[in-house]
């Protein structure tokens, strides 16, 4: 296929390219020249700007987190500054998560991420970033939290969300609006 | 190498084989025939045991999720029975899933869990295992909760559990009992 050069050198395309092949077919069973095919770049263009196939995974992850917690910082945001009662703060901040979707590709980064240590540090970081939003919410919700019920408050979020978000293979019965607004009262009576 | 045959024609050393394999090296990148050498079988007999790869998958799924089920069942007898209060039932259950590990091998199986209907279909049914024993918890916690609010306990309690014992990546600060020690509250305020 004949290459496309953009001004990002590709990248836009190579990262969607590879977040559907990943997914669908497996990061190990992904080869540089089906991605480079499906990105409409070369080989050596991948190779340029992502040393190892991993590095791929990695620039995923990132751009993905930034975006979440981008969203989750306009929730918290407007929680710190009155504009929303943090129970309805809480809520959206489920709902977000609960409508995230992308299950399939999470497991494959989650699993890359105990073969690689750079992908294990990525993931370390930004779950670091997302304890940090979670334990300013939690004093909103309650400002007596310090020590280890503070730190244990946005662990328990910080599980609770990512528990939330990758329940497509379990089957839930209840609806996305029904869980976000019963796990906001959940996480409030929790917190107070 | 020769093949070693066992009252369950191999069936343990298989799974255990493929338990390692499974984690180490991902679910694709391990063929039958390594699988065979690991485990001291032939290929032919792994075939009779289990048609697909993705049977092995399942029936690993299925003896953790047997194992994990039984202990959990066994927390939760005793606080039903009364011999264990409602708050350190929910400490043992925190625990319990704190320590499990494996970690490496669950996000390979959920990562099949979307390729493969099977695989899907026994990870649902035991979430609804898991929600059931965990809604009878709930009700020991606060036995007025009924309906969508009974339902969500056991959802969020199911999702925070997950997240709790699959937070490897993420690299805690806090401790597996002061996290346990702490949920427990948190949940039972949650509940309450």
């Amino acid at each position: 296929m004949a290459s496309k050069r953009t001004a990002d050198g590709g990248r836009a395309q190579i990262i969607e390219a590879a977040r559907c092949l990943f997914a669908g077919n497996g990061f190990h069973q992904t080869n540089m020249a089906e991605l480079a095919a499906r990105a409409s770049v070369s080989v050596g263009q991948i190779y340029r700007l992502y040393a190892h196939k991993t590095d791929i995974i990695a620039a995923i992850i990132q751009i993905d987190a930034d975006q979440r917690l981008a969203e989750l910082q306009v929730i918290s945001d407007a929680a710190l500054s009155k504009a929303m009662p943090i129970r309805d703060a809480f809520e959206e901040l489920a709902r977000t998560v609960l409508n995230q979707g992308g299950e399939a590709l999470t497991f494959q980064i989650l699993a890359e991420g105990h073969r690689d240590a750079n992908v294990a540090a990525v993931i370390a970081r930004l779950c670091e970033r997302y304890r940090e939003l979670l334990r300013g919410m939690a004093l909103l919700a309650n400002d007596s939290l310090e020590g280890d019920r503070l730190a244990c408050a946005g662990e328990i979020l910080l599980s609770c969300l990512f528990g939330l978000g990758n329940r497509e293979l379990s089957r839930p019965d209840l609806s996305v609006d029904d869980t976000a607004r019963l796990a906001a009262d959940f996480f409030l009576a929790a917190l107070r």
